[in-house]
């Protein structure tokens, strides 16, 4: 079983206080409800309702689903066991509300969509769960920002949910990631086609979203990886090499293997997505920081009973792995049965969508059996410890 | 004693085989040449051939000499001792031939300048020095893509210079680096004000070059040099928020420290410097290998019979420690007296610049000592085995 739409849900206050009058969220679920088997799936920055299985043409998705290694009939999130739902969030292009989608006036919103939050995602996704009819969730699982917004969820709705999965994800951005996010929104707004976001209708800002895209990818990439991937080798075809303008001198230098692929990238991103969205998304990425509201990270998640999983990359620089061991420390100080599973991979960020074999074990045998499940492994080395973990001893005991 | 000007080289052919009719070098020359004393020190990607002291103003240059902790009397290149020789390289904005320097039909050259390598920068440093009566130099020190000529000098001149410094470089840019280097020439050739290079007397493309630059600088920090400086603090005003359109979703969000830092450098380099010459340096850059034309890096250093002293910083991601100690390993391979005096700091690349006590010691003794210099320390450890070191063995002993 398995369904699409977009729910309506009515009139929807930001946390900004603006108001729209009505916040369609598009979602996809896949399985039956069986009253305690829901999982919410939350994408991460560019991501769409469409996480499992074949194109569904009824509204806007992407056309290949984000993780369907992971999700779908006896895979690690395995659809025959569980519910599961995904949505795409307020402010993306996917089909749910936001800068591209018609506002009251029959046009799009543009700029004048509110602000959106990773919070504003969560009680979208809360409100959407109460229109379908699930009460409490067995699980959250998110990777990048998705893996913010699914820590929102042991935040703001800690009855609600038993158990999170935090994949490459950190309580909040380091400056390093939040002046690379900033220089690629200053990309899109330079763009003279971004017309102060009102360019729906005429020549979309592509090249400074292409710029911003290929920011992003650098950053989901690893020295190591791109190493493997590209070298300094040439591309050895010009194919995607008017993608950009570019001066004479150029034509002395040979165009590389790992720019070539940076400019298909960016070349297909534009077509898929929209610049005010990217704005506002990687906004919400950086403006989120658990501990807000709270006195730490601890206190955000000291009301959640549930488990955690907080999985991480060794060659992962968007999201570190001293990040995810300072997350799952939060996690433990407030007793919650917590296991940091850090993956050796040099994909960098990239390694959650791209090693489904590391994540999906682990993940698997967490929603199954939570910190006990048999390929868990934690940065704490015994099992025993990591319920009762002494706070801030042995943390890279393993 | 010191001296400036512009060096009226003639005739220049480039190695991409177009030659212009007259190669114009900026120069800055400080203390006595006696025959043996010279040292040249070639500057990083946007610097000028003013290294130390006052502000001259015969000639286009940067108003802040670009290393004055270094360079001086009494200091680690100490100018009442050494005659130190600094040009501004062909392709820049500060005085030598370049896309913005008038051409032929006494209009700027534009992108009709011949493409520049790092290969083209030696020679004209070598008939630079030939025109100032400077047949060998006893040093040649560079830091980044500087340390690249000061190694291209090896490559290219072994028997004119005694002593190579490179501090902060490597043989060969890594792809992730030539991928954020390639993104930011995308961000100048997108702007619409580029206009194919022909800007000059218009409005040039400072979007663009502000873009680049921003990557760039965060290039030269670290995630701890970040953190420490800047945090994930709201910069508390908003002064250069207007550097770059914005959409109104911004003023719900926090104008960050980063931003404002990025945002400000931005304003001030966009002002000093060219974008054409922006697109030809950082080509000549990613372009350079030292093993090009030789089997190996150790082939193409081979020949050199001085010694060497490779500087690295551990918090630098643009030229690493490893590709450091690849290149000294290059260097005892053609039994190069040869140390590489690795550098504790979080500042990142920037670290050659802004951490001058800690490369002042081991830079001022190996000038004077060689690799015995007395601050001179290696990663193979004992000073003996720096001379006979057994290649491929213990580099990491110390």
């Amino acid at each position: 079983m398995s369904d699409d739409g977009v729910a309506q849900l009515g009139e929807f206050e930001f946390e900004c206080g603006e108001s729209i009058p009505n916040l369609e969220i598009a979602y996809e679920t896949y399985g039956d409800f069986t009253g305690d088997n829901a999982v919410l799936v939350c994408h991460a920055l560019t991501g769409s309702a469409h996480v499992s299985g074949l194109r569904r043409a009824s509204h806007g998705g992407q056309a290949t689903a984000w993780w369907d290694d992971i999700v779908g009939p006896g895979k690690a999130i395995d659809t025959t066991e569980y519910f599961v739902v995904c949505a795409n969030v307020p402010g993306s292009c996917y089909g749910s509300s936001g800068p591209s989608s018609e506002g009251p006036d029959g046009e799009p919103w543009g700029t004048d969509f509110p602000p959106v939050t990773v919070g504003d995602w969560t009680r979208a996704q809360r409100e959407l769960l109460d229109h379908l009819g699930v009460p409490n969730l067995h699980a959250v699982v998110g990777g990048s920002v998705g893996g913010m917004n699914a820590l929102d969820w042991a935040k703001q709705h800690p009855d609600h949910v038993d158990r999170i999965v935090a994949v490459a994800t950190a309580a909040r951005l380091d400056p390093q990631c939040l002046a690379l996010d900033a220089i690629a929104r200053r990309a899109i707004t330079t763009d003279a086609n971004w017309n102060g976001g009102e360019y729906y209708g005429g020549d979309p800002p592509k090249y400074g979203l292409a710029l911003a895209r290929q920011i992003g990818h650098t950053m989901y990439l690893s020295k190591d990886s791109m190493d493997r991937k590209f070298g300094r080798r040439s591309a050895g075809r010009d194919a995607a090499r008017d993608a950009f303008p570019v001066d004479p001198a150029a034509g002395f230098f040979p165009y590389r293997d790992v720019e070539s692929y940076l400019d298909y990238q960016a070349e297909k991103f534009v077509e898929r997505f929209d610049a005010n969205s990217y704005l506002y998304l990687t906004r919400a990425m950086d403006n989120y920081d658990l501990s807000a509201g709270f006195e730490s990270d601890a206190d955000a998640l000291a009301a959640f009973t549930g488990e955690a999983l907080v999985l991480s990359f060794t060659g992962d620089w968007h999201f570190t792995t001293e990040q995810a061991e300072t997350l799952a420390v939060a996690f433990r100080q407030g007793e919650t049965p917590t296991a940091h599973h850090k993956i050796t991979s040099d994909h960098g960020h990239d390694a959650f969508l791209v090693e489904p074999e590391k994540v999906g074990p682990p993940l698997a045998d967490f929603l199954e059996a939570g910190v006990s499940g048999k390929a868990v492994t934690d940065t704490i080395s015994s099992k025993s410890d990591r319920q009762f973990a002494p706070v801030h001893t042995s943390l890279f005991g393993k």
